[in-house]
């Protein structure tokens, strides 16, 4: 998880590894993001450091922390959330998986880069 | 990770997750393995705690060290081993994984247990 190093910028995935048309992808996260779900894929948070929280639409979260991981199933409205840290975070999912789901937004990363 | 205290059979993968029609297992393993290869799928080993190797046929050997990750591609002949350590990895593959690809052995588990 060295790579984490190699770079700083907030919710914006960095892939790291490509297997069975999935990709293995890091982030680092602070505060909010924003509301939105992948219509067609399932998405694993696995958490390296710090607390993240999942919010959901019910107004249920989960808190997953360091070495914990969850699966958002594909459709479920989701907003991933840090306390105000700084959190490190792998996901795996499908290629086709976009970063912002069905919602276009400033924050959404249209092309990632790999590291 | 915490799911690594609930057995402790060696080389048996337990399944704690499933996204995408992959599975994300959890492994203990100690000394060494059997050569085998997945014909269609690729494989990602993630190390949580010691040092893995991973021997191919070339005698080269890739060392995983914990907080790394290797992905073995689909069709390539490879023997996970460790230096005598109990070493705690993580899986991800998909589901129609075989234990032990093409070969089978005494060390093969046919049908693997979720925790």
């Amino acid at each position: 998880m060295d790579k984490f190093s190699l770079f700083d910028e907030k919710w914006t995935p960095k892939i790291v590894g490509e297997l069975n048309d999935q990709y293995v992808k890091l982030c680092k996260l602070k505060d909010n993001f924003i509301w939105h779900s992948h219509e067609h894929e399932d998405e694993l948070f696995m958490v390296f450091k710090g607390t993240l929280y999942i919010d959901f639409r019910d107004n249920k979260s989960i808190e997953i922390n360091e070495g914990e991981m969850l699966i958002v199933p594909k459709g479920v409205e989701h907003r991933p959330r840090t306390n105000g840290e700084l959190v490190l975070n792998l996901l795996f999912e499908p290629k086709t998986t976009k970063h912002t789901g069905q919602v276009d937004s400033d924050l959404t990363v249209k092309k990632l880069d790999w590291i």
